[in-house]
């Protein structure tokens, strides 16, 4: 089952993303719990906020990445596990996500004064990030799980399938580094984010580690030489890319 | 000279793109010229701001797109003239970020009380998007126009200076991204951005046609099909993709 292609780093790379990915969510967790007041739930929803950046990140960034690079890792295991892992990730992803938002909602709308919803770019872009990534899951798993799907159809739709999902994890990062810049700026001048505070370093930090994040997930993925060679009893369609 | 490829929708995506990039740059003119007060030079720092957007958005992502998509639209064109092409569009948008980079710094210095600079996550990750596309240009001329590179240097750098190409058009997006939200923000309450005002919806407007611009970019110049054939008489190794 070897690959004959040039693997060289591969392995420390995938190494580099997970340390990437636990330092991200680690410094979320920090951002929230120390210098944000930490966690509540709706009880409280100042700080019910807190689940916003940290499950978005875990779902919609770390998860989500991981499932994609599923194909990568697991590259000499039989692909109906791999299929299944890959889309049971993304169905974490999507947990954590629907909590993530929940919880911002919770903040805007359970105070007295409640906060109005749904006004900035970040809003209206991550909405549409995870729109997309659930029509994504749906049409994947009616396409590549269910057994009603020819071949024909799913050679067809693989390309779409791997160029929206990439680009929906670039959005979805993009969408994070404006979530920090908001949580930032609305905490002015109390956190000294335009004197080059602790707090502020920390999250510019942050938005930094997720952009090396998802550079290195995209590299992997996209590299012809990592892609999964198909096994040669396996589909003679190149469904692993 | 003709291609085998299948160039369906190619002429459609690249209009396209072309409307996107002019639209983009006419709404942040109407931004800064209707809803912000207008541009001015070094004798209104405040107006002189309105240069900052407008000249990023010109140079670092259309006129770096535009250049990118240079060796797609003039597939037919000696190699030699689309690489002066491609090198002389990105000088222009190294001038326009550069006029662009002098007025944010101008609107913070010269003002009687100046503000405070580079503390942002938008300004930390644009500093390093217009270092690294400097870069790339110095890299990608010593090794591509000037003649003492060899073929075996070239075809070692090409995936590298595509990659990194590609990722920093990506990135200079996400920083104009972060800069809507940041202006966004400075300008709550009196812009109404919380209240879903006019100008709100307009830059909000703005960055989704960013991300489509840069989306249907990507997907030019990374689809198999839309790659540049040489020519038989050409260098036999891929320098065109």
């Amino acid at each position: 089952m070897g690959s004959s292609s040039d693997m060289r780093y591969f392995n420390w790379l995938v190494l580099l993303v997970q340390l990437l990915g636990v330092v991200s969510v680690v410094i979320t967790a920090v951002w929230m719990g120390h210098f944000q007041g930490g966690f509540a739930w709706t009880e409280d929803p100042a700080r019910e906020f807190a689940y916003h950046p940290l499950f978005m990140v875990i779902g919609m960034i770390f998860l989500y990445a991981d499932g994609i690079l599923a194909y990568r890792v697991f590259r000499n295991d039989r692909k109906l596990y791999i299929k299944i892992l890959h889309a049971s990730m993304h169905v974490a992803a999507l947990i954590f996500a629907s909590i993530g938002l929940k919880a911002v909602f919770d903040s805007h709308n359970l105070p007295k004064e409640p906060l109005p919803n749904l006004y900035s770019l970040h809003s209206w872009l991550g909405l549409l990030v995870v729109i997309g990534f659930g029509l994504q899951w749906v049409i994947g798993f009616a396409s590549f799980l269910l057994p009603w799907a020819g071949m024909t159809l799913r050679t067809m739709y693989m390309p779409y399938h791997t160029f929206w999902g990439v680009t929906l994890l670039i959005l979805a990062t993009a969408t994070a580094l404006m979530g920090i810049t908001e949580k930032a700026l609305f905490g002015k001048p109390a956190n000294g984010y335009d004197k080059h505070s602790r707090e502020g370093t920390l999250i510019n930090c942050l938005g930094l580690i997720l952009v090396i994040f998802t550079g290195v997930v995209v590299y992997l993925v996209t590299k012809p030489e990592y892609k999964r060679q198909p096994a040669p009893d396996e589909e003679h369609v190149p469904l692993d890319n």
